[in-house]
C-alpha cells in the first residue's frame, strides 16, 4: 500500500490520512480541489516527496475539472487552481516544485488539444510518483550494502515510506534488506515535540513486520551503550557543500552519541537535498516553531508553567565530521565530503541522468 | 515556601501537591495516616529527601494518634503504623531509611513516658528535615564556586527544591548563587517520559525568578553547540566507587554531549548517594518502567501503534569519564574519582561529622 497515489479509474487522489495514525488506518479518496488542498494543509499527507506526488495528482485532477476546449481559458483556469493548491503550505518547497513542473506541461502544450494536455498531465504526475519510487529504491539498494543481517538500526523522526511513496529515504535500505530476507532490530526515537517517530515510524515499521522498539529520544545513548545498535540511519532536509546536514531536531545529538559509541551514522537523501549554495551548516537557516508544540503536547492540558520561555527549533545541523557516509540514489559518498559531494555534482554535469531533481 | 514541612501548631504535614504542578499550586495539610500514605503513594510528594521528611513527620503524627500510656502497646501500634506508611512506595529507599530512624527513637525510648517519646519523635523528624536543608545548602555553597555570574546552566530532570525541602541538590548551587546576586540563564530538559523537567524544574525555577528556557531533551545538543551553556548540573540516584553515576534516563547522553562541546558536567549529590558496594556503573541495576509512560503521554489517546515494543528504562549510567566533578556537602571531588571518593570516605571514618547519612 503506497502512501499516496491515484485510484485505478484515475479520478481520485488516494492517500493514508497520517493525522489518524497510529490509532486508525484511514485511506482517503479525494477528488475536489478543496479536499486535496485541505489534506495538504492539515498534514494528512506530509513529507516532501509525498507532498510533491499529491500536488502532481492534485494538479492533474484540477485540470480534468476544467470544462473548455479553449487553450487560453484552460491555461488561465489551470493557473488559478495551481495557486489555490500552492497556498496550502507556503514553506513546502516540494509542493511548488511539483506544481511548477505540472504547469510546464501545460505551457509546453500550447497548440495541442486540451484533452491531450490533460493526458500529458496525468503522465507527468505518474512520472513524479515513479521517480520518487525509483530514487528511494536506489537509495535503498545503495544503503543496504552498509547493513548486515541482524543489525540493530536506530532512526530518528520519520524518513520512511510515510514521508514518500513506497520506500522513503532513511528506511529504504531497511525495506530493501527485508525484501532480501534480512532481519533488523529497529529502534525508533519518538522524536519530540511532534512525535513523528512514535506515531509514524513505529507504525510503518510495525506494519512492515519489522522488529520495532520505541524509545524516548533521551534513551538513545543508553541503547547505544548496551551495544544494541550497529548503524544509525536518518534522512536530511538540507545538506551543505561540506556535508553538514540539517535534519529534524535531535539528529545532531544522535550523531555525536553514535560517534562516541563508534556506531556508523548514515544520512540517506536524494541528490535534490544538497544545497551547494550553503558552504557549511552555518549557512542553513533553522526554523523555530511555536512553544505550544513543547508545552501542550497532544493534550489540552498545559504541561509547563505559563511563564517559562521555550526554545523550539524544528531542525539542527549535524557536523559532517559525525557522518560516516551519505547515501544517495547515485551512490554512497564518503568523507571528506567536500570533495565527494563536489565530485558527484561534477560527474552529473558531464553526464546528466534522469534523477528526481533533473 | 518549603516543599514539605509541618504546620505551625505541629498537627499537620504540609506539602506542595506536585501532581497538580505546574497548573495549580495547591498546599496540602494532612493529618491522618491514610492521607499521608496516599500523598506518598500518588507522588504528591516525590524526590528521595522530600519523601524522607514526609515519612518522618508522618511517623510523628502517627505516634501522636496512639492513645496509650503503656510503652509496649505504644511500640506495637507504632510499628503497625510504620509498616502502613512504608507500604506506600516499596522501592523508595529513603522512605524506609527515615521510618527506621524514627523507630529507633521509639526503641531507644523504652522506660521513658510515652509523651516524652512523642516529643522526641517530633525532634527527630525536625532533625531529618534540618539535615536535608543543611546538606543541600552545603552542596550549594560548594557547587557555586564552579559557576560564574551570567553562566548558561543546563539541567536534566528535577533535582531541585521540589525533590528535597528547600534547595535541592543539582539546583542548590544555582539558588545559593541567586541569593548572592548572581544571574544564570537556565535551560531545562523536559525529561521524557514523565516530564519532570517541564512540570517541576521549569516551575520551580520560574517561581524563584530565574531566567528559564524549556527545551525538549533532543534540543540539548543544539543549545550546547550554540554556546549557550557553560555548565551542566544534574543530581544522582546512585554513584559507584569509580564515579559512574546512575541518574534519570537521558543523563548519560547529556554528559556525552557536554564532553563533546567541552562544557563542564557536574553531578551534585549528598554523600549518602555513594554506594561503594558498586565498583562501577555496571553493578547498578536499572529499573524498567511501563511502556504506557512512553506511548500514552499524559493523554488518554495512545500515541504509538499497539504492536510496538517499548524500552523504557528509568535511569541510565553516566561514565565517570564524562563527569568533571562531583559536588557533595563535604566538598568538590575531582577525577580520578576512584581515589577522590575513597579519600572522602576514608577521611570520614577518621573524623565522622554529622552528615545526613550518619
Amino acid at each position: 500500500m503506497d502512501t499516496v497515489g491515484i485510484s485505478e479509474d484515475g479520478t481520485k487522489l488516494v492517500l493514508i490520512d497520517q493525522t489518524k495514525l497510529p490509532g486508525e488506518v484511514r485511506m482517503l479518496q479525494l477528488s475536489s480541489q478543496e479536499e486535496i488542498r485541505e489534506a495538504i494543509y492539515s498534514l494528512r499527507v506530509r513529507g516532501a516527496p509525498a507532498i510533491g506526488v499529491a500536488a502532481g495528482y492534485g494538479a492533474y485532477l484540477a485540470a480534468r475539472e476544467i470544462d473548455t476546449e479553449d487553450y487560453g481559458e484552460f491555461l488561465s483556469r489551470f493557473k488559478e487552481k495551481k495557486e489555490y493548491l500552492a497556498s496550502a503550505r507556503p514553506t513546502a518547497v516540494n509542493l511548488f516544485w511539483a506544481l511548477d513542473r505540472m504547469e510546464r506541461v501545460v505551457t509546453a502544450g500550447r497548440g495541442k488539444p486540451v484533452g491531450q494536455i490533460v493526458r500529458e498531465l496525468r503522465e507527468e504526475a505518474d512520472r513524479i510518483r515513479g521517480e520518487d519510487i525509483l530514487c528511494c529504491r536506489k537509495i535503498g539498494e545503495n544503503g543496504v550494502s552498509l547493513l548486515k543481517d541482524g543489525f540493530g538500526v536506530l532512526t530518528h523522526c520519520n524518513a520512511g515510506r510515510l514521508a514518500a511513496v513506497r520506500y522513503g529515504t532513511a528506511l529504504a535500505p531497511v525495506y530493501v534488506g527485508m525484501e532480501r530476507g534480512m532481519k533488523f532490530r529497529m529502534f525508533c526515537d519518538e522524536t519530540r515535540p511532534l512525535l513523528q517517530g512514535a506515531r509514524l515510524t513505529a507504525y510503518e515499521l510495525c506494519s512492515a513486520g519489522a522488529d520495532t522498539t520505541l524509545i524516548c529520544d533521551n534513551m538513545a545513548a543508553g541503547v547505544m551503550k548496551k551495544g544494541w545498535v550497529q548503524a544509525v540511519l536518518v534522512g536530511a532536509d538540507r545538506i551543505a557543500a561540506n556535508g553538514d546536514t540539517a535534519n529534524k531536531i535531535g539528529t545532531s545529538g544522535v550523531a555525536v552519541l553514535a560517534s562516541r559509541y563508534e556506531i556508523p551514522f548514515y544520512v540517506c537523501a536524494p541528490r535534490s537535498t544538497f544545497d551547494l549554495n550553503c558552504k557549511t551548516g552555518a549557512d542553513i537557516a533553522i526554523e523555530e516553531r511555536p512553544a505550544e508544540e513543547v508545552t501542550d503536547l497532544w493534550y489540552q492540558k498545559r504541561m509547563a508553567p505559563k511563564e517559562v520561555r521555550v526554545y523550539n527549533p524544528a531542525f539542527d545541523v549535524t557536523d559532517a565530521g559525525d557522518i560516516s557516509a551519505i547515501v544517495t540514489e547515485s551512490g554512497v559518498l564518503r568523507p571528506p565530503f567536500t570533495s565527494s559531494i563536489a565530485e558527484l555534482f561534477k560527474r552529473e554535469e558531464q553526464s546528466p541522468d534522469l534523477g528526481r531533481d533533473s
